[in-house]
């Protein structure tokens, strides 16, 4: 579906602190994945888009709601939605749900807002443009139920 | 001032990634290590604490917004402020300006809420407590007039 | 086999460096994943393993030959070797290969050491242990014709 | 000394991992920030060079030697050392002291080798070039004696 993608992961050692859990920084990590896995099940390449046309994504927002800890092992399925699609920037919603376990819980919530950018050559500064046309046409925004 | 804390911070190569930019989740890093140093200003160590009374302060909730990136070896000052101060969660504010450069430019803004909670020793659960009273008394809420 | 095992995985945005490639770190936090999940595939759980008895391990030595770099979005195979089963540590050999692309390329080499110790529950101390005879007798060293 | 330099630094939270420590792949990093350091102390800017004539330090290998685990707010000092300066590389010793708790103790060992290289503006190919002559000039061998 071009609204929603669906990434699994476990947590690794490194990913965990002091405290015994997931650091929160690494919610933020497993967001990207999520959506740089999306990008790849929709056929596009970011590495190949960044070679060719040099289009980034600079996050413009970023926030995550923590109501359970995860912890070194746990298994846990990211789910992206996108929320919003502008002419030059992305909205995606992120529930974090820890499958091992029962029951299967909701663990986080975030968002990521995206721009779309072109890096100019020389001097290296990036501007906003508008998303090229075939991406924005192969993403759409979930339905406003699942946006819940 | 038990409301404010500025850490300056230099960004290192391992922060960046492959935009050349630091990678957005390093802020939220950077935002950790301000709100640490703010706590052993007061004269706390977080580690003591922590090997004494097992009081720890996960996150509940985290957000910045990013107005401008940071490169390789860039001096930044991340600025906290106390914005609430609640029995059991602490909220603070931070403000990423970029030293070198001219002018001197706010780069990103961002948010914590920690709640204080005890660690059970047999079950390894976290539940929520009042911040203790040692703790409590020394934080401050930000005037107003800095929290615009 | 209880000598060997391979983990994939895909470089992810955040793995990489302002040079565009993998910042090296990261071959140390693969090897590691590569470790727990050669030690899950024994059947262990090291999350299992540590709040039971509190056995952990430890890195003693740590190194790597880089020859090749990867590059975002890259397939890379981690392939761990036991190469020694000591009393109280083990030392494993990894080779990373790079699977996207033609031919397949080994793009690193690297070792780690690790010693079995026990945490003491009081004052958080760690000393070195045998190796626990369920964990010793499932882990063998592997043929000398896939060390060279 | 342009064959040595001292960089201090302070464990955090997010460098450590469930097991209470700092996460042996952070002694990496810390090698690394040292390095940078000392090239900053040299008067080189790695920042200013890599736009202006596209130098590049990739790592051929890296190791360290694991003595005594480093916690959440120890300081620690990291001392580089010049062991080999080559046509095409350098190799760097690191010895990291924990600065707090008495005695002063050494905690861990570390060498890193990397090679000047250039990289190519078409093909974003990096090939090894001899270090530029303003470089190694400026960078000496350590005596015999402190590389014991």
């Amino acid at each position: 579906m071009p609204y929603e993608f669906k990434l699994t992961r476990q947590v690794e050692f490194s990913d965990t602190d002091l405290a015994g859990i997931m650091h929160f920084s690494n919610f933020f990590r497993f967001m990207e994945a999520a959506e740089h896995a999306f990008f790849r099940s929709l056929g596009f390449s970011i590495h190949r888009a960044r070679t060719s046309h040099s289009v980034g994504w600079p996050r413009v927002h970023a926030d995550c709601n923590f109501k359970h800890p995860l912890h070194f092992e746990d298994t846990v399925e990211i789910r992206l939605l996108v929320r919003e699609k502008r002419p030059k920037s992305i909205v995606y919603d992120f529930r974090f749900r820890k499958l091992n376990g029962q029951p299967v819980t909701e663990v986080a919530r975030g968002t990521l807002a995206v721009a779309c950018v072109k890096r100019d050559k020389s001097s290296g500064k990036m501007r906003g443009i508008r998303i090229p046309r075939a991406i924005a046409d192969k993403i759409e925004v979930a339905p406003r139920e699942l946006l819940h």
